[in-house]
């Protein structure tokens, strides 16, 4: 399959000009960028960009997909009562089925916003492992593993089985569209030896590691009281746990120290403005992490503390939030919010030659419509796509050179089907 | 014209229940709501809504409409420089027709996003009256009034007697669709003699008033400093100005005995959350506001500090940000939310009759896709427009009971026309 893309605007804050450019796409890979156009009769499709922009299509670094099926299912609840009274009770009930039904919803969601990959961590990863491959995105899948024994052994510990599980059926999966990490839910719900031993399996097997920390000043408050006055960064990193390439979502109350940690150990903080903010967790620091050097990727956290997974809608409020809360309009630039949204996040994911536009890369791309009524005019197209555009105008989305979404439609989801399935597991779930 | 609309579900927060409903439109208002269809063959159509949600049609309480024509321009700049170097000089530039073409390609997003009534004060309003006038929606325009010299006299005023003939010329036009308001800029834009002046006027004429008060902390500190210790709410009230029916635009930064003076004076607090993070201005106290009883509802301002004409979005960002910044996730609900894009605009433009579902009431409705794959599933249709629905969803807009947006094409307005006229102002205006 070669697809040629004509009259395609890049962003010029990742080194094109302002001039229209010819993209060829050879099977999952961008073969060709440049002024001149290629000879047209060797392609199997031709696509006219309109001088609309092409990206590098979005991840979204933290997501626990399956919680879709939780969307608005406790609203403005204080926390506990949302975790205690309805999420953890409803998730006893999950199942693989009503897992992948889920998944599948998510990921719909994510292709129809210009996502075509993101990471994971949960339960039933098998149910979503499947619904990644057969839609055709990307995902690193982890079972995400608590345990709250002291003594407890890697042998006994279901979870960590099941995990090892995931890794030896799924990992390179799809032709590498599917990852398996390792990943500990968090600090207050880990002891010393499972954080050991996951991030001994994860360092021998060359897996990444998913997590949460800091999301919350309790978690922050209590894991110092806890853990002899080290905070959850200190604490992972003291249990080896930071050795292991990791995403460390939220970071919302992270000290100079921990920042200085995450730089020396190159965790990546992902950002989740629209959870912590609806959660009523707090504000992730970016100016401190982002100064100091850390990768700042974005995430959505689960549809049940978002409800929406748009990473478009996460970068714009990153992009404002931090303006507002230091009352510092330049603090934060829409040059910088890109990359947060497409290339750091596939770092994150161990993807070198992803989320970007360059010869070589893999063909991961999203066209933004130009052309809606809320993006004109455009002075910059960096800008346009930081603060003016939302999710509909994402016209086509593309994944390893498979368009999987052009023009509301969905080339590997029957969505009318999946509607009906995924309302049907719902309906049942709560009776 | 006589519509009716079958199986219309409609907030149970608002008195209804689960049930869908019928709704009949007779020309411009609602004229029956109920569970029993009305004889089917004397309409000249039917909708079937199929269960998607039908509110009341959103409200934009304060706009610079024309200011569309800046959208974008300036980004990440400090206010000062974004103000002085971008955007006066570019005002200064403006004349009837770029205004014209700058307020029409804002309705065209405001109806597009279910928007049917701005609140504006701005330039040149007759060519935004105009736009107003043509494409069917309704408006408050006011001509700004800024006054620096302080023996300045009524009669010498250019800018007050510019709104005076606004007044004279449009007040009621379109059936009532068009009103014309006073406003004073602000209270740093303004001496005592204009002040007064244009409040008597308004009084005396019955008209409403329209301002900015407390949008950043220097404002309110330099306020202070030159008006003897009071903040700009109590030298507005000490002028006469609040004693005329008011709508404060921002009102970060409001103290108590300035709350307690918009109570009991019936100002009503507009929200603009997007633009106040974005100029780096701060965040309004909505908590205080809302417990002291002041009617709160929700702006966009202008585009040049959004991006984007989007009230669903401002009410998204008020029910999180409030959460986050108060690390309280029940400070803010849902059921809150849609007064203040709904109802509460329309009460503080004057129009009593507006901004709710009741029989009666100006047929003003936009209809959510509650099967679009963002709102999938739903516990909760507040909730679910509160938190998942994004403008794209917004899949029929009517004002006084005429269609003005539906399923993606315009029935009052020449959309690629448009883009081409108002791209061809923009190409020139910064030539």
């Amino acid at each position: 399959m070669k697809i040629l893309m004509k009259n395609a605007k890049l962003l010029k804050e990742a080194g094109y000009g302002e001039d229209p450019l010819y993209l060829v796409i050879t099977e999952d890979k961008i073969s060709y960028i440049g002024k001149e156009a290629p000879a047209q009769d060797e392609f199997d499709r031709t696509i006219d960009c309109r001088e609309n922009l092409v990206i590098p299509a979005f991840y979204n670094a933290h997501c626990h997909a399956a919680m879709t099926l939780f969307r608005g299912y406790g609203e403005d609840l204080p926390l506990k009562r949302w975790l205690n009274e309805r999420i953890l009770p409803a998730e006893d009930k999950l199942n693989f089925r009503s897992t992948y039904f889920g998944s599948k919803l998510a990921i719909a969601e994510m292709i129809r916003n210009g996502i075509i990959s993101f990471s994971d961590m949960y339960m039933f990863e098998d149910a979503t492992a499947e619904a990644v491959l057969e839609t055709g995105v990307k995902a690193n899948l982890a079972r995400s593993i608590v345990s709250f024994e002291d003594g407890i052994k890697k042998e006994e510990d279901a979870r960590f089985a099941e995990a090892v599980r995931l890794v030896e059926q799924y990992h390179g999966a799809g032709d590498g569209r599917l990852k398996i990490d390792m990943s500990l839910h968090a600090e207050y719900t880990n002891v010393d030896a499972t954080c050991r031993y996951v991030a001994e399996y994860a360092k021998e097997h060359g897996l990444l590691m998913q997590l949460h920390a800091s999301e919350t000043e309790a978690e922050h408050l209590q894991c110092m009281e806890r853990r002899d006055g080290r905070t959850p960064i200190a604490y992972l990193n003291d249990m080896g746990v930071l050795d292991v390439p990791t995403s460390a979502a939220h970071c919302v109350y992270v000290t100079d120290e921990d920042i200085a940690i995450m730089r020396e150990k190159n965790v990546t903080a992902v950002h989740n403005p629209v959870s912590n903010l609806k959660l009523g967790s707090g504000i992730m620091p970016i100016d401190r992490l982002a100064s100091a050097g850390v990768r700042i990727a974005l995430g959505t956290d689960g549809a049940a503390s978002n409800n929406t997974l748009d990473i478009l809608k996460e970068m714009q409020l990153a992009a404002i939030l931090h303006k507002g809360i230091s009352r510092d309009p330049a603090i934060t630039t829409a040059a910088q919010m890109p990359p947060m949204a497409t290339r750091n996040g596939a770092l994150a994911q161990g993807r070198e030659d992803c989320g970007l536009i360059a010869v070589d890369a893999k063909a991961d791309l999203v066209m933004i419509d130009m052309n809606a009524i809320n993006n004109i005019p455009s002075y910059g197209a960096a800008e346009t796509l930081c603060y003016s555009a939302n999710s509909s105008n994402v016209i086509l989305t593309m994944c390893d050179g498979r368009i999987l979404y052009e023009n509301g439609a969905y080339t590997s989801i029957d969505i009318e089907c999946l509607k009906f399935e995924a309302r049907q597991v719902i309906r049942r779930y709560f009776d």
